[in-house]
């Protein structure tokens, strides 16, 4: 763009003060905001309460040209949000005919009839109606003063769905500059490395940039192009990520993907082969991130939850006398388990994952000591990691981390590169 | 307490605003100043930027009575919160002397420094020093022109243990009038069909008071007194939560849970029980949520995760013809998936779950159909459940909820309930 668009998301919402949910609706908007390059500033969250909403209006309106307001419309609020925004910028409340006729069908087609269906059809005069895909509350735009005013129900699933829908592609209207920007994501270098190969050439950049970012157990490289044209963003960027892949090699995962798994699904219907799992210490929450995925039953089966010895030895045929020599959270036993679980399930791949994640110990093992095992027609694979309690760690991340790793190594082998 | 305080969480972190995570460090703030009676009137997050963060910091002074930052401390921010609060509010920074050995003490039994130790134990001249006992970076809090303040680590484990563990007994020895807040867990009616059932008493009450709220997949009533002491406090509460329970019946899962499979393993362990699981639809997640509680192994050896038809012929011996003549969805097959893991796995409970999650159907049953079945010792029971796509519905939702009811079904078994 070519102005420099600083934004504030507003979101209206006691149940978020009050901690019962987290701000969800300001993180996906944020994340669809910095795709085409626009810098949010500040979020805000503020109670249902007229006043002090109005408080949070003036001084988002004295240091933001794009507010982005969450919440308060719809049947339940009165629709705050929308009158005092309205007043704040000095507009009249008036009918949408479209959206009401379009609520009063949807109530017909129910047999019963939406609520406050008068007060939810009026917007602001001027703006442009974002219709709702996922409920019944419209949002909507204006630009009034030099700033634009976006509004968006609360609804996580409507907020984020109207904003990808109707809100980027108004925001991307406005502009005769368009940003594109892309995200490397990397598994196995860390953001301080990953910083630290880079950081000369990041420091002379400045069209494209480049910037990396942590997430929970990854990382990914932020590369950024302004041009004429999305095309030609396009173009600038083409031989920064071709430079990055070739710096980094096998630890790019994808770029713009959501998470490793999705690209573990991809290439797994890609080259027709399957995977099955036996989960220990992750007690099926690798199945579940997987599943997670629409498509996911095409090229897995299921799996096993052995969390206790016996379930490994009844469910696997894991030899119950092998489980006590070594102990359950063993090299042998985690061999056994990809080994097991692929022959029976009859998949191209097996995956093992047995480990402490803690609080508490066996005796033997240091807590978050992990063994990952893949078994494949090209022999079994076992890799022993150990996740520090302290920071970080603790059992949650444990859990996650071990089924990354495990997404990780089924990658490898895929693309038939190191598995290590 | 006397006064009443309104708080403002302000946190420093460009990470949420990118939307890289989510801010759940004001979530759990938030959810823990409630239950002290404390109200938190505004979350602001705004970037590691000096000049934008001292604006944030005046307008939290002119609307708050409590600040509470997090993030911006340790070692890869230069301490910035710190050392702008203090400058906002007149104090100097000073070292605190046991925190600066404790750091060394840290880094000479790793072999490896802390980084910036000095930066790190500087903290404002006459804070209560809070030690960080999952991390390096200590907190602190003070008092000064009325206003208190309370700063904390970034990372979540870090920031929500220290306010725990130091802030919230800072907070509780500040005022000689104490408040006691009790959430009652409800599942099997929603916040409507509760408020509606108190809505009049509510009304009338001002101390103690009661409201109710909705989670994901359940609500609850958040009940809160206040007395000189909190014994008196607690006894003021006693008769309110009885009427709650008494009116609501057996819908109540209990009080102050975090959710009910936490419930549902206290149980177990309690009367000496064990449950598995044949998950389909749900693909592991109810696996997942049960094994994220430490303790769970005493009472779930494991399960099966039978995403395909062959998976649930292979793994549990149901028989393919009834699976192809009733569909995998089906009362049918539920019941023989309940009946063979709890067979298989020689525990008390067996579960079973199968249904279409979406968003793709099979041609027969509805998105958002689901059987759930128990099989125990007196029997088995099957439930159907159908949850609508629009709205809250969704792939994860009918996930989530799916698994609710399973633990629901499993509270009612072994608290000899009417099962339905």
């Amino acid at each position: 763009m070519n102005r420099v668009y600083n934004t504030e998301i507003l979101s209206v919402g006691t149940e978020i003060l009050l901690g019962h949910v987290v701000n969800s609706d300001a993180k996906a908007i944020s994340e669809m905001l910095s795709a085409i390059g626009i810098n949010v500033k500040y979020h805000t969250v503020v109670g249902d309460n007229p006043e002090r909403l109005r408080e949070c209006v003036e001084i988002a309106k004295n240091r933001a040209d794009i507010i982005v307001t969450t919440g308060g419309l719809g049947p339940t609020y009165d629709d705050l949000t929308k009158a005092l925004l309205a007043e704040s910028f000095g507009l009249k409340l008036v009918r949408d005919e479209k959206e009401y006729a379009l609520m009063q069908a949807y109530g017909n087609e129910r047999h019963r009839a939406v609520p406050n269906v008068f007060t939810q059809s009026m917007l602001p005069e001027g703006s442009t109606v974002f219709h709702n895909t996922c409920g019944t509350a419209p949002g909507c735009a204006f630009e009034k003063d030099g700033i634009i005013v976006i509004m968006l129900p609360g609804p996580p699933k409507e907020c984020s769905t109207m904003f990808r829908l109707s809100a980027i592609p108004y925001l991307k209207k406005l502009s005769d500059e368009q940003i594109v920007s892309h995200a490397i994501r990397i598994f196995g270098k860390g953001e301080f490395e990953v910083d630290g190969i880079f950081r000369e050439e990041m420091d002379k950049m400045t069209n494209p940039t480049m910037a990396p970012y942590t997430r929970e157990c990854d990382c990914l490289l932020q590369v950024t192009a302004k041009a004429k044209s999305e095309e030609e963003a396009e173009r600038m960027l083409e031989p920064v990520i071709a430079h990055v892949k070739d710096v980094l090699g096998d630890v790019v995962f994808g770029v713009d993907v959501d998470e490793i798994e999705c690209c573990v699904l991809e290439l797994l219907k890609e080259k027709n082969k399957t995977f099955t799992l036996a989960e220990s210490c992750t007690g099926g929450e690798v199945a579940k991130r997987f599943t997670d995925l629409p498509g996911a039953s095409e090229v897995f089966p299921g799996g096993f939850v052995v969390y206790s010895d016996f379930a490994k030895a009844q469910l696997l045929g894991i030899d119950a006398e092998l489980i006590r020599e070594k102990t359950a959270v063993s090299r042998e036993v985690a061999e056994q388990m990809a080994i097991r679980c692929r022959k029976i399930m009859k998949t191209d791949i097996g995956i093992g994952i047995t480990g402490l994640a803690g609080p508490d110990g066996d005796g033997v093992n240091e807590v978050g000591t992990v063994f990952i095992s893949m078994d494949t027609e090209d022999g079994t694979f076992v890799k022993e990691i150990r996740i520090p309690r302290r920071g970080v760690g603790g059992r949650q991340f444990i859990r996650r981390m071990s089924g990354s790793i495990a997404f990780d190594l089924i990658r490898r082998h895929l693309c038939r590169m190191e598995i290590r």
